[in-house]
């Protein structure tokens, strides 16, 4: 399947990504992507490297359904951004799709201005399910960005599964799009999704859809503000842009820095990137035990001949946990 | 510590449970929550064997923080429900307290005319650290109840901890009580809860109150109205309540079963027993996971040695994990 590259040593990958070489840092991403065993230890060693320059930027998520004009927001937003001359790293993560070569051009597409944007670097996360999976690969990512030198980094998600916990486990603030009025177009997002959201964006304000999005503004303040307090202190705004035009961006970052300051004076920014990463370590392990566990043969095979019975509604669920266990610890024994 | 008191057969707790004995009940509950090697054999006895008989309720959690009212709201819900000729039983999580005999009788203390009601039984459900926890000593006990012909549910939680997901995934219905005007006593809520609700219910809606209750009522329910629809088809519902003067209450009631022949009927409310289920056993397969990768003396050793570097940021998580693998897999083969 896939053909190792020639692959740079540590140093020059090191080199490379702490002097901005996007090239570098692209090499160095797909070597973070790899599969192959050989690229693990490359990967690891230069991340121990890189990690004394990384964190010095604001993780951003950004969340929303496919029709919210999501891609449109993200360019114009990014645009924006980069006119304050910072540089913005944009990372999508989309569960749904096994991305290809292909795709990336896709996202190039999607978003031409900001792709072409000296500031800006585009990259999107491919699905996978090694050991830490998505949420793994793209944390690192974010990690050789931020030694890069980006200091904004987007995490762009579709909020339908569950990528928007992954996202919440890496993130320091989350923008959720929303669209006046969405009905259908909302079905299928994850439940509990608003709640978390730092900043709820009406998109789209533009034109006949101005009155709408103004009244769904309103709405969603009355209805943040019946939420229970977030354990950052931050009490959740919504604003309403036109990706279209470039109105609004510049209160949608205006919220973020507020958001920074007051959570950097309280310590809250510093602990939540502590747990985030205590969090990614536990994943990690629980992720590697789930593997561990249900690739066995033994437990694969009573798994196959309990599924009926725990859908049948004739075992439960720790009945059927049980039994997988009792087979597990045989192959251990045994093996 | 514990003692091991006198057991009756399985045949004999089978027999009590399957005629409505609430004395032999309470006594399969100890079993169940017995942290005994040997009563885990019998506690799996007498499941599989009432397993056929269960099922027959509608299981409802009620959420709310204290100061919301909740035993004054249980007491008089409870007392609405048994007034229909129907009965319940109460299981209260309580994840902040190792509840101990004393605190059973606070239960009944604090719900008196329900404790003494012949349609009711309550009984909280001790915290536990061991397989499956307080999730798996819950649903257990409802199962016993239900096998033991009550007809209603209740799963108490004071939702500011983990109990909350534990609980969605073991309730059909999910209640919420809310203050009006609530702001400090919502601190410490969990984020995500107010989406997760099938019915919101402000509560003490009666004197000064009434107003402001009222009030309440139209903004959540303009709330609830903007989240993303729930799986279940349902939306979710906002009534207000006085279970001083037991107001509302019916309303509730008339919610819960439209709820419930809406699900029926779509085939949602099997669908999702059969999820809650199947998710019980991963729960429980995790659970034993976590305790025989983290309890193993070198990773316990190896933890102790990151988790400063991992504090001061100077690891990643995923490097974390791996010596924290590394020194798991080389415990296994060197044992």
């Amino acid at each position: 399947m896939a053909q190792r590259r020639q692959r740079r040593s540590v140093t020059e990958y090191v080199e490379g990504i702490l002097s901005g070489d996007r090239v570098v840092l692209s090499q160095a991403i797909t070597v973070i992507e790899s599969r192959l065993a050989e690229d693990r230890a490359l990967a690891t060693a230069i991340l121990e490297a890189i990690l004394p320059d990384t964190g010095n930027s604001i993780r951003i998520g950004i969340t929303g359904v496919p029709g919210v004009g999501k891609s449109t927001f993200i360019e114009s937003f990014g645009g924006f951004i980069t006119g304050l001359d910072k540089k913005l790293a944009v990372l999508a993560i989309d569960p749904s799709s096994q991305r290809s070569r292909g795709s990336i051009m896709g996202d190039k597409t999607r978003m031409e201005t900001l792709s072409r944007d000296p500031l800006a670097y585009i990259r999107p996360s491919p699905a996978g399910t090694s050991l830490g999976g998505v949420s793994t690969r793209t944390r690192e990512t974010m990690l050789l960005c931020e030694a890069a030198g980006f200091e904004v980094i987007f995490i762009e998600t579709v909020g339908v599964g569950q990528s928007e916990t992954a996202v919440q486990g890496m993130v320091d603030f989350f923008l959720l799009l929303m669209l006046a009025g969405a009905g259908d177009e909302l079905q299928g997002i994850k439940r509990g999704i608003m709640e978390m959201a730092d900043v709820i964006t009406i998109t789209k304000a533009d034109g006949d859809n101005v009155k709408a999005a103004k009244k769904a503004r309103v709405e969603y303040a009355n209805a943040v503000h019946l939420f229970p307090p977030a354990p950052s202190g931050w009490a959740p705004e919504v604003v309403t842009c036109s990706a279209l035009h470039n109105l609004g961006l510049d209160a949608i970052w205006d919220s973020i820095c507020r958001y920074e300051a007051k959570t950097q004076g309280s310590g809250f920014f510093q602990q939540k990137r502590k747990e985030q990463n205590m969090q990614w370590m536990k994943d990690t392990v629980a992720q590697y035990l789930e593997e561990f566990f249900y690739q066995r043969e033994a437990v694969k095979t009573e798994l196959d001949s309990i599924s009926a019975e725990i859908s049948a509604g004739d075992m439960t669920g720790l009945g059927a946990a049980r039994r997988l266990i009792d087979q597990f610890e045989g192959s251990l024994s045994g093996s």
